[in-house]
């Protein structure tokens, strides 16, 4: 099950910036499940990852390369984490860079490892290696939609999101990303890439990234479970021409999260199970961190989660998720709650406009909008969420078997 | 579904303590949903109630009422919670407690009311005003096990505990409780009533249910929702002439904690949807917080739950949870994972000993212990909690329909 539209967007090349894809065997036989993707020379590469303390053994060999130099090449396999996998992950890690890096010519240090799928499992080694010189092979500027294939694993369907702006010599803006269940990024989604051919300095690209990042993969939940895994890799490669400075700075990043609430979002209509689109908006807060925290505690909510499944106004359950998300001295009185724009609660009770048929209504769509007001400051926040459906459990009862 | 033993061990009469049950037609017309508790003159009563700041109106009214004069009554109806009720619900429990005074000839601030059941509906005060008189007639010292069925909602089974002790004048507790859904109780579960004969003042009652409390209700969790009606509330009569001092405190602590540990397994073991008890033991932490922080992100996520539903040994989906609960410096190469006594990881990955037939059988049994070392202090704690399956989706997503 999944929300909203499936088809993948065009994706428009970024001029120095190849993807290549081939199916290794490591998850079904005949699905492609390993991409290469190669950044020209001079290129910015930015990335943010996971803050789970298990990361992955990819996660942990990607940090020690960035602190050293410029990536040139990365690599990625579906079907298996290497995460929960100790001093063997490392050393398979490496090795699958060593691999890449004869081929290809370069410094190991220039190749980052990525990995997607089950925790706790020795990566299949042979069929790794046995695939990387056909993946690369296949790497061309054009290889973006392959490549969304490439990394998917619980994932129904493709995601990416592509734009281009600015007059004269227009900047282009793509990406891809995968991410279904465990989701609840803290720094970024699962994987994500994402490409431009501007030209940003290493500093600028990082900032950039972050800003991107703190509104989109940083504001989504599926299952509130923070994967091992989570990456996101923005490059830079200048090919354009345009070279983005403080001026231009703020125009590029609207657009960036442009790509980046778009890649998120498609996660979010993926979610395992999903049959609706749930945005929670936070408006009138005292802090952002309050807003965040009631906007998570609903979102969170199997209670919520559940009503949303069966389209119920169950509005009560809004408010005992309010009520225990531990906001200092909430003065519930003040709340109002709207489902789709209908308004349900008004001092701490049913609102009088109320009416059992018009909250039936509002549920019904597949996109539905939980707006809270706390009416106690001047903050909003937004995080979007899917709901909690028989689909879901029955995806994560017999993901191993 | 639930789990254990269903049936209701037999529960010691408190002297001093009358329990009436009728059927007032607020649930399922012939159901018992209308409970009166009597007190006897000159017992003690304490009670802790919800942190939701969404908390009902009896609860309100409760804790208005025991900062004023000692309870004489408790009345407790099911059905429907008078929560997210605003004015009219404070009304309406008011109204509740002034019949019963009338009806008993007392005070009305010596009556505390209870509800549970749906949220955001106004009481059905007719209904609930012409049952008191069928459940005032019914008050007597053996009305334990029709209370336990009175205060049920989505509960599978009635819930009590009883122990009697001590050699030449034996003191005896007794308790019942109700809760299945939306259970992470903070200070005190949805509802339990515990009655002892033996004698405590005030203060020393206040800190026995403190204690036992943290150490049962506020270990437990079904699906890390806070009910706006969580109540627990302890009585002692004095009737067996037994008082309780300084010196004889640990030991009428040790066995009221038995009851209220039994009690909150039973809410566990009759999660809604439930297929597993699990206990999730943390030792070796640095303090109780961090304890507690682990035990809950696992007990709480819903990959752990899905694949406990499945009898799967998913450790991975364990080590993500323990990653991300936000332990400072967690050193993962220092962190030991048991199932079943099975050790299943070790320094960030696979034990050298696991085999997958191990952890598959580990998982089999309807009560599942999951004993996560973290090596880094000398806390534990511990919290009980369930699978989630299709049925717990399918009676949250059909509650009101």
């Amino acid at each position: 099950m999944a929300t909203g539209n499936s088809e993948l967007p065009q994706l428009h090349p970024i001029k120095g910036f190849k993807l290549g894809t081939t199916s290794a065997g490591i998850k079904t036989p005949g699905r492609p499940d390993l991409v290469i993707m190669e950044v020209s020379e001079g290129s910015s590469v930015a990335a943010l990852f996971t803050k789970n303390a298990f990361c992955a053994a990819p996660v942990t060999v990607c940090k020690q390369r960035l602190s050293r130099c410029r990536p040139r090449y990365l690599v990625t396999n579906t079907g298996n984490a290497n995460a929960g996998t100790g001093e063997q992950g490392l050393l398979d890690a490496t090795l699958t860079c060593s691999n890449l890096a004869a081929l290809a010519g370069v410094d190991i240090d220039t190749i980052l490892p990525f990995s997607t799928g089950v925790i706790g499992e020795p990566l299949p080694m042979d069929r790794l290696l046995g695939g990387l010189p056909g993946a690369f092979e296949n790497l061309c500027e054009s290889g973006w939609a392959q490549a969304a294939e490439g990394i998917l694993t619980t994932d129904t369907r493709a995601k990416g999101s592509s734009v281009r702006f600015g007059d004269n010599t227009p900047i282009t803006i793509t990406g891809i990303a995968k991410g279904s269940g465990m989701i609840k990024p803290n720094m970024a989604t699962m994987l994500a890439y994402i490409a431009t051919d501007a030209a940003l300095d290493d500093e600028l690209l990082h900032l950039a990234l972050t800003l991107a990042t703190e509104k989109s993969f940083n504001r989504i939940t599926v299952d509130s479970d923070t994967s091992t895994n989570d990456s996101v890799v923005l490059i830079a490669t200048g090919a354009s021409g345009v070279s983005i400075d403080e001026t231009s700075f703020d125009n590029f990043v609207e657009h960036l999260c442009k790509v980046f609430t778009d890649l998120a979002q498609s996660i979010i209509r993926d979610g395992e199970g999903a049959t609706k689109f749930v945005s929670v908006v936070i408006e009138s807060a005292a802090s952002q961190a309050e807003a965040l925290q009631v906007a998570y505690t609903i979102a969170e909510s199997p209670l919520v989660k559940t009503a949303l499944s069966a389209s119920d106004p169950n509005w009560g359950r809004i408010l005992a998720a309010i009520g225990r998300s531990g906001v200092t001295d909430l003065d519930v009185n003040e709340v109002q709650l709207l489902l789709n724009s209908v308004l349900i609660a008004d001092h701490g009770a049913r609102a009088s406009t109320y009416s059992e048929e018009a909250g039936k209504a509002a549920m019904q769509p597949e996109d539905i909008e939980i707006r809270v007001r706390l009416n106690r400051g001047s903050i909003s926040e937004t995080v979007w969420t899917t709901d909690l459906t028989n689909e879901y459990v029955r995806i994560n009862a017999e993901y191993r078997t």
